[in-house]
């Protein structure tokens, strides 16, 4: 699609036939005196009272359970930085939109304005009572770490920031599938992440939690390697500084079995890649123009495995493989968070769903390419209709095993 | 019905087939990855930088424009009273399914945890982004004053707190329809009103803005009729403190013309209701038992007119006559605000629309009732079809008229 096509399709799309994506629906009967005394004045006195007494109550007569608040400031929204929370709204309905569609998962968009971590923190405490789970999105790095900890601590239902944790999920499955592809292991890759924000931390400590040494990785931000001489900008990033003589983007690109892009367009050069150990992996998940232009990359490296953000080339990245289902699967069994026991499920049931055979209806939708565990497919494609039951069951039954689960299935 | 079945029947329909009353709904396409890409990355990008330079834009490419917040933090709920935000969601989902039926409006609820009016007033200052109009809600008297005049002079969105102006228009009208069958003005009436919370308050000063001297006005509360000589209680009370030798309520019941009960069941005696002068008017909403058994009022004056929020009983007194049209009024010319003019402008179209024929679908439904002007007909019933374009139209004329709206019709 042309960039002009794009636009003015996207702005039509979001205008007409009414404006915005979302609407409220009503589950039921409503059109009779009766139904309205139930539903309403007097009727509805009955279930408060049943909840006042006993709050779990709320998950068996209202709509709580299954209602996950789409939280943010706008102050990280897409490629498109620090847009403010109403010109995030688009964003976050689209988000709401997705929930629904994937996971059967009620969603609306909270957009907050806040000038400090402290403000919106004590906002979303105070609406939590409203919501079954709290997906924060589109939060600026390092507010976002701080943020998404205290809330985890001060609620008793799922928090999550998903720009942190569905990107980190869906990049550890596709890359140790990656490495199995290129006969690495994860406890021995060298590992360069590039780009310091909400991403680029959460997934090194992901993988890390599931065996990478700290000492193979390295952290690069704007300012170079972020490196253990230096000054701490935050607790955040440093955990990841390193020890070495090596400063640049060159030099930690140089040998490095692993690239994980998060950061800007076109930062990785054909030159730089060339250096990068036989065998690379490069995840170039910058949006909308990835950190090397794939067909470049292609053309530079034959041995190489590439994913991106992008869904016209193979190996799309994408967090919609990962954020419905950890909430369905949370919402499923009244999880009073998600921990890493859930996030290490759904990173091994996205692995291994990835080598299962791919069902009829998905190959149909992608003639035109070879969809079987391989270079090209090393993630499901987001329209498989196996993620929903698979991932959401493995989420769940890691809820239940790890103690968080106020139910059973 | 028995209370028993009320109760198992309105648990059941609160339960099942799934919790609650709402759920959110996809309003555009999204079953293809160019939906996907229009819907989401990256073709929401640019509606997102269209509204960052032009904020009104919000309106075109959003659900933004029809999207309302019902916001409580459950201080006074239904005749339950306190029973904080999570026990009351039951309610505010009913209250949300009421706008989509009524008036085809988003309604989202949102309880608030919050301990004082400033933490409550911050937090949906907070999130006031989010939504086209805010419907205050169930919360306490004298802090639903406080709370309700700070985030209209906040914001720059319809707030109105329901339970002071959706029963106070409703019944400004129903009154005004009774006085004149009964040969009585509102300038020249008697009128004593029992209950000084949110609802009491709302309705005298409706009533005042409407031609009622003050002088005639007498408030009564737990403690008898407020009077000049108490010390204040505070501002919104005292405003209708009276200059009178009367003290207890049977003083200020002999001889009115119009009795407002907006307290508890049963005090109103049949002894004080022969006290009132002749034609007198009585408005018992009280629920679910009113401040007087109707059918013990009927035998005890059978020159009365008599209004209750029963269903079961003629002239129902009920805010759903009004709160989702004064909404749908608004939202249509994207007004700033809900003013007075709009209020003046709901009462007169309820007042006129109970004149003009009823519907034969109406009729059908009330084939044991007489559906016309008169003493057991005083508001339409709010299955009237009429309501909805008549009074959405009339409102939002006032607030084109008075310089609110934002656009033309």
């Amino acid at each position: 699609m042309l960039i002009e096509d794009l636009e003015s399709q996207a702005l039509a799309y979001h205008a007409d036939p009414q404006p915005g994506k979302i609407a409220i629906s009503i589950t039921k009967p409503l059109n009779t005196q009766k139904a309205l005394s139930l539903a309403y004045s007097p009727g509805v006195a009955v279930p408060a009272k049943e909840i006042a007494a006993d709050p779990s109550k709320a998950y068996k007569y209202t709509a709580k359970g299954n209602l996950v608040g789409i939280i943010t400031n706008g102050s990280a929204v897409l490629g498109l930085g620090n847009i403010g929370p109403l010109a995030s709204k688009p964003v976050m309905e689209g988000k709401a939109a997705l929930f629904k569609m994937f996971a059967g998962i009620d969603a609306i968009d909270i957009e907050i304005e806040a000038d400090c971590p402290k403000d919106f923190i004590e906002t979303v405490v105070r609406i939590a009572p409203t919501f079954g789970g709290i997906n924060l999105e589109d939060i600026a790095s390092p507010h976002c770490f701080e943020i998404e900890q205290a809330l985890i601590k001060r609620l008793n239902i799922p928090v999550i920031h998903d720009d942190q944790h569905g990107t980190a999920i869906t990049v550890a499955a596709g890359l140790q599938n990656a490495l199995e592809l290129q006969g690495k292991t994860l406890s021995q890759a060298k590992i360069t992440c590039v780009g310091a924000g909400a991403a680029g931390i959460a997934i090194l400590q992901l993988l890390v939690l599931l065996g990478a040494p700290k000492d193979n990785i390295l952290l690069v931000d704007q300012q170079g390697i972020i490196h253990k001489d230096d000054p701490p900008l935050h607790a955040y990033s440093h955990q990841f500084a390193a020890q070495t003589s090596a400063r640049t983007l060159a030099e930690a690109v140089a040998e490095a079995d692993v690239f994980i892009g998060v950061a800007t367009a076109n930062l990785l050069t054909p030159q730089m890649l060339k250096t990068m150990a036989p065998n690379p992996i490069v995840f170039a998940l910058s949006n909308p123009n990835s950190e090397i232009d794939p067909k470049l990359a292609y053309t530079t490296r034959e041995d190489l495995i590439l994913a991106t953000g992008r869904s016209d080339y193979p190996n799309q990245v994408n967090n919609a493989l990962v954020f419905p289902f950890l909430f369905r699967g949370a919402l499923d069994v009244r999880a009073t968070r998600i921990n890493d026991e859930m996030k290490i499920a759904a990173v091994q049931a996205l692995i291994k769903l990835t080598k299962d055979p791919v069902p009829q209806e998905v190959l149909n939708a992608y003639e035109e390419q070879e969809l079987a565990f391989g270079v090209n497919y090393i993630l499901p494609k987001i329209i498989d209709p196996r993620l929903k039951p698979v991932l959401s069951s493995a989420i769940s039954q890691a809820a239940i095993q790890s103690g968080v689960a106020q139910k059973n299935l």
